[in-house]
Order: C-alpha cells, then structure tokens, then sequence
C-alpha cells in the first residue's frame, strides 16, 4: 500500500510538472558536481595506463578490478564484492601477416588476431589469397574455391548510415562469421578488412564464432586491406604469410566486480548500472568500456558526495568479458536468478564517452511510456531521445526475467575510428564529455530510483 | 503477435512516410554524397597546413582565400570573384612571458600576444604583477594599485555552463575589455588567463579592444596560470618580465572571396552560406573557421554535383578578417546595401565541425516559425533544434538590412579545448563530422531556396 501511494504520488508529480521543476533542480545540482569533479577521468587513466589490453584471463583485467575495487571502498560503498564464475578464455602473444614474393615476407601489413583465434604451425601459413565481399561469395566459391587458400573478407564499410553503428552492423557478418564459414570450406586462413569507418593504419580485432572446425583469423588495417586488393588485382596468383601465437585458456576462474548503496526504503530493490572491464589484447579500451565502468562507478560518487539518500539498492558492476565470450553478463543474469534478487532496471553504457545523445530503452511499451517522460529533463544535458532501442551486451542476458534495460548513447560518430583499436586511448577522451556522461547516468538513476519504471 | 503487430504498423508508417517525402529523399540524397566525398575535407587540409596563421594582412591569408578560389573554378561557378576593401590590420611576431628572481627570467610561460597588443620595448617590461579576477577589481584598485603593474586577469572558467559558449561567454570580457581598463588606470602590461575550460599548456589568444590608451597584452595558458596564481601567493612581491614585438597595420588591402551558382528563376535574390578564412597567428584555424569555409564551399560542390536546380542564386563568401576588426563581414552588409542587392537569408558556420545539433535563427518571429517547421526533416541527421539564436560575427551586420541570418550549431563541448590555440589543427578535424556539416548545410540552403522564409 505505501509503495502504491509514493508511486501514485510519484506519477501525479511526474504528470503535473510539479516534480519535475524540482527535479530539474536536483539534476542541475547533479551536473554542477559531475561537471567539477574528475575522479571518473583520474580513474579511466588509471585503467588505460596501468590495465592496457585487459582481455578476460590477462593479469590486466584483474588489475583493472582492483583499480575500481579500491575506488568502491574509498568511496565508502556500503558492499564491494566479486562475484566469481568460470570461462573459456583465450591469449594472443604475437601475429603477423606479410605479402609474399619469391618465397620471402616482403610486405608486412598492420593486423591482429581475431579472437578466439587457433595459432599457425611457427612458420605461419603461405597460400594464395581469395578476395570476397560476403560470406555468400564463399558459399558459391565452395571448397574448390576455398580449400588451402587464404579467405580474404574486404566487403567495405557503408558510409551512408548515419549512426556508425548501422555501417558496423552491416559490415561485421565478415569478422563474425565469415571465419567459421570459410573454415568450414578448408579455408587455410582467413584475413578480415577492419570493422572501421575509419581508413587507417589501425587493425581493429574483434569476435569470431567457430563451430567444430576452425582457422587463423586475423584483421589487417582498412589502409592495408586496399592495399592487398590492388595487389592482388595486379596478381592474382600472389601469395600470404599469416603468422598467429595464441592459445585457448580452459575454464578460468574470473569474477564481475560489484558495488552498492543500499537503499533506505526498498533495500531490495535494485537499480543497477555498469560496463565491461575488459578490453582486446590490442587496446587501452578507453572509450570501449573503460569509460562505461567508471561513469558507472561515478553515479555512486556523486551519490554520496550530494548525499542523495536513495530509496533502492543503487548496484553498480563492473562485467568481466563482454569482447571475447560475454560470459559475465551471463553469470550475472544467472546469478539473479538463482538468488531472486529483484532488478527493477539496469542501464548500461558500452557506447564511449562521447557527447550525450539518447538513452534507449528495451522493456514493455508501458515501461517505455513512462521512462520516456523523463526526456524533457535531459534535454539540456543534450538527450534529445528516450526511445525503444537496445540495453547492452552484458545486461541483455537479464531480458529474459522482464526486466527493463536501457543504454546510454552518445554521439556515434568517432567510435568506430577508434573500437577494438590501439587508437581507443586515453587521449582520445573529452573531459568534458565523459562529465556530462556522468551526469547523464546519474540523473537517470536517480529519477528511476524516486519515480520506479511504471 | 503483438510484437508482429506493432513491427507491421511501425512498418507502414515508415514507408508511407518516406514515399510521401521528396524532400526526406532529396536529403537523403545529399548525405549519400557528402558522407562519401572528401573534398571539404581536403581542401580544409590544405588551407591547414598551406596557410596557418592567417591573420587578415598576412600572406597565409591570401594563400588561404586562393585555395578557395582555385577550387571554385574548378567546380565551375558560375562566378568567382573577390570583393576588395581596406582595413587596419596587426601583425604579432614573437611574445614571451617569464617569471623573473633576483633580475634573471628564470621561467617561460606558454603565451601569446592578443591582437591588436603594442610591442613592448626591445628588452620587454619587468614589474609586479597584481592578481584579479575582474575588471571591477581593477577600478577598485584604481591607480595607485594599477598604475606602473602588471594586471594578471586570473578568473577561471564556470565548468557548470552546459553549452560551452556560456563559459566562454562568462569569461571572455577580461580578454575583450580588461586590457583598455587596465591601461586607463596605467598599467604597465596585461596578462589574461586563456579564455579555454581546458586545463593544458596552450596559450589561447584573441581580441582586445583598447580605446586611447593601450598595453601590453597577453594571454598565458592555464596551467601556466595556476602556476602563477601559485607563485605570487607565495612571493607577492614576484615579478614577472613580458616581451611583445608587434606592429599595427594601417589601411591594407585584402578581400572577401565570393562564388556563385546563379539561380534559375530568381537570379537576383541570393541566399548566402560563408564561414571566415582568417585565423590568428598561432594556429592552423582547422575548427576556426577552416571548418566553416569549406563547408560553405560544399554547398556548391553539391548542388553542381546532384545536379539540383537553385531557383534562387546560391552565394558562397569567405570572409575575411573575422578575428581581429570584423572588416570583412561590415564590407559585405556595405556592399550588400550599396549594390541593393537582395538577400533572401544569410547562413554561417563559425562554432567548428563537431557533430551537428542546431540551426540558430535570428530572424523575424514569422521567419522563424517558418523554418523550423523544417527541423523534423533534420532529425536524422543530428539537428534536433531550429531555434531562436545568434547567426554569425560575419553576418550580423546584414541584420540592419533585415536579413534573416542562421547559424550552424555543432556541439560545443570540444570547441574550446581548441579556440585561437596552436591546438587547434587539422589533425583535430573528424571526417564524418565535417561530412555531416558539408550534408546539413547543403541541406539547409536547399529547402531554403525550394520553400523560401516565410
């Protein structure tokens, strides 16, 4: 019955404005701290400097852990814990391709693993090379076309989408899946175009799924993968030498980080928002996610130094392994269940820390109506939209126990120059923005905490 | 079944939507080809790194408006020509600043002169610095605390402005008017904290406005002046030595540069885009306003391209000498009125080429409500306000003439890291952010000639 009055008294402050001039308030105040403050910034250098390449299973990823770990309890969070699972892992320690000529490596291209990547016997692979611009292309070229050849996959990126994350969409079948098609062709190796808008010198690695059979699978910079097409246009009989060392790590013990602030009134219930610690063996992962983990951390931050007192548990996780097997978001999902915690919403942000942009939300229309009458406070903070869209990878595992989940969008323009790259480093992030993300998270969770999702 | 439901209907609306929209299409159509063409972003290269600190007088200037000048010939305007005019202009050679113990400078900090600043004499001024946070300050000091002193203006930046031109907007009168106040109370030279929320070594400069008497005037980058700040709190007695060699220019003669595509059904009346291809002397300019001229000139290259008709006559001006007196855009609006020429709307893109958000309208209520009903044809491509706002320093004074001027709003939160620094430099500059600037202006000034402003 006092949950039915405060959200009855809730919905009617939310309707009338009343609420919301005071919120906007609130929310100013929440911005005028996270505009000022900047531990979030102190403490995404902290991850890129001393983590870099933090895949699941390195020594990195637990680095970064802890590096949050410390921060969780000098903040004075009411819990800090890890919550430990086991995973299939995998570690790349070198990889190299080379143009051929008269048998020697003549022409050494920009590239790293895909992963989970198998290694090449040490002398790596030569063959000839075959272009393709779809995973079709393989199917119709079928094994005479394929087998003890190099699969080149160079379909390039579409830049007529305006969120970058269409084009990635619609480009990264190739490093997906086109590996495991080809492998099951007898492809002897496989060479992906960078997922990139960008043309560059970068390789930009990322996942790939085999089924029973697998091949080496590297990504070459989009610079080098037109380099190779004209060459290989000059001559076609042209052969590659892919050399990848790596190995598969076999049910590892790891662990999500977590924290919280219990709340006053519905200590049960909880709000939760986080990131993914991890990041590619190639990368400092500083917008991908080291920026979405500590704007997560910073929603506690600026709880408690506001001394905003909230009614739920506000949690905040740091997830193990979103690049490589997404692991932790489902030992967190399981974890939820198992333990019948009740999640009453989850936010995450895996999108960089960009300029605002959006939160999008995947949970009923209900859900949606309601949420999605928040906007007007944002749009000073630049979120023009609260609308149907996707959560996160680490959260999307809670979808099936209804429970409502929303992404924090930024501004996509400059991510994919950067994802899965040596060129997601620290100096790439924007004080200023990654600020206004903390702010952005902060004021959502707060709003939710006070007005529940329906 | 529901979920079907909705799919479907979302599925109907979308295409009876997009078919019944030519303009959705024809929009659709320019963002095809400016996200794939590179050409405003080679010519912003080159203007870059061929023409640097081109301060109007400068040869960089000049250089800077013939790349501009070559380019639109060779898309063949229908006319390219330049609009000569005279002006003061300012030329700053070297500046130093140093912090001086027992009569020897013994350390550099990171500065330039503002424009127009006098030279100093050839071994510089060395005095005492007073520290103050604002012109109010300097007239309660008056002349017994001013006369013979070096001013330091040490207000910092407001972090808690949402938009970026705030902070600069509260901060900036110690730059435009501190420097003519201090010299009326007799002060020996003038340092400004760079007017930037950045916390970096860059020396941010810009105008000042002196009235009879002038001084010594200079900005020193923020860091530089923490320390400083620092230092004379320790030893008020410090002192520090400033170098300016600097020298007016009277009455040169220099241009804007202007082309066209003639319209077909009212050749007479004109709608404007131009950006100002002046810089100071210690920068590329990429953002400022390189970025703003380019995309002008994209408007041309994209109607001659798609082969779109312009009822109207499409008029592209590089301004010249925005920063430092504003000539260029009062020789224009003289001009305009002289030539009785007539302009149906005047557009400017001066804020740098981040990612989009805004057009700016100053203009008629009756204008205005006319041109935003524009603004849901934007809203995939990042505009999500027309709004009542400023134009342009270029434009403005064609507001006498009751033009409606427009500005280009892209999002502000980087701009200022950059502004009148050596930091801002092309290497600054995202390709798809300019894309979508080219896009959004070519955009603006077609629906503008299809539907007119009222």
């Amino acid at each position: 019955m006092k949950t039915l009055c405060l959200t009855l008294i809730s919905a009617i402050l939310l309707i009338t404005g009343y609420g919301q001039s005071a919120d906007s308030l609130l929310i100013k105040k929440i911005f005028n701290n996270t505009l000022t403050n900047t531990e979030a910034y102190e403490n995404l250098k902290l991850i890129c400097e001393k983590a870099p390449g933090r895949l699941v299973g390195s020594e990195a990823s637990i680095v970064a852990q802890k590096i949050m770990q410390a921060y969780f309890k000098k903040l004075g969070a009411d819990k800090v814990y890890v919550q430990e699972f086991t995973t299939d892992a995998w570690v790349c320690d070198s990889a190299s391709v080379f143009i051929v000529a008269k048998g020697r490596n003549i022409k050494s291209l920009h590239c790293d693993a895909l992963g989970p990547s198998p290694s090449t016997k040490p002398m790596g692979i030569t063959a000839q090379v075959v272009e393709v611009k779809s995973i079709d292309d393989v199917k119709m070229l079928g094994s005479e076309g394929i087998a003890g050849k190099i699969v080149f996959f160079n379909r390039p990126w579409d830049h007529t989408f305006i969120s970058t994350f269409y084009g990635y969409g619609n480009m990264v079948d190739q490093r997906a899946h086109g590996p495991a098609v080809a492998a099951e062709y007898g492809a002897a190796a496989v060479i992906i175009r960078s997922v990139t808008n960008s043309q560059d010198k970068y390789p930009h690695t990322g996942s790939t799924r085999f089924n029973e059979t697998t091949t080496p699978a590297v990504a070459i910079s989009t610079l080098d993968a037109d380099l190779l097409s004209k060459t290989l246009k000059n001559d076609p009989a042209l052969k590659v030498n892919i050399f990848v060392d790596a190995r598969n790590l076999k049910q590892i013990s790891t662990y999500n980080l977590i924290a919280e602030i219990t709340g006053y009134e519905f200590p049960d219930e909880i709000i939760m928002a986080g990131g993914h610690i991890d990041a590619w063996h190639n990368t400092q992962g500083a917008h991908d996610d080291g920026a979405g983990c500590v704007m997560s951390g910073d929603v506690l931050r600026t709880f408690k130094e506001l001394g905003i007192k909230n009614r739920r548990t506000i949690r905040v996780v740091m997830f193990m392994d979103e690049e490589l097997y997404q692991s932790g978001g489902r030992a967190y999902a399981e974890s939820v269940k198992e333990k019948n915690e009740k999640h009453l919403f989850a936010l995450e942000s895996d999108g960089g820390a960009f300029t605002p942009r959006q939160f999008t939300i995947n949970a009923s229309p209900r859900v949606l109506a309601h949420v999605s009458k928040l906007q007007p406070l944002f749009h000073p903070y630049g979120i023009d939209d609260i609308k149907a869209g996707w959560g996160g990878v680490d959260i999307d595992p809670l979808q099936d126990q209804g429970i409502p989940l929303a992404g924090y969008g930024t501004d996509s323009q400059r991510y994919f120059d950067m994802h899965h790259s040596a060129n997601d480093s620290f100096d790439k992030i924007n004080l200023r923005e990654l600020q206004l993300g903390c702010g952005n998270m902060a004021a959502f969770i707060y709003l939710i905490d006070k007005y529940g999702v329906e």
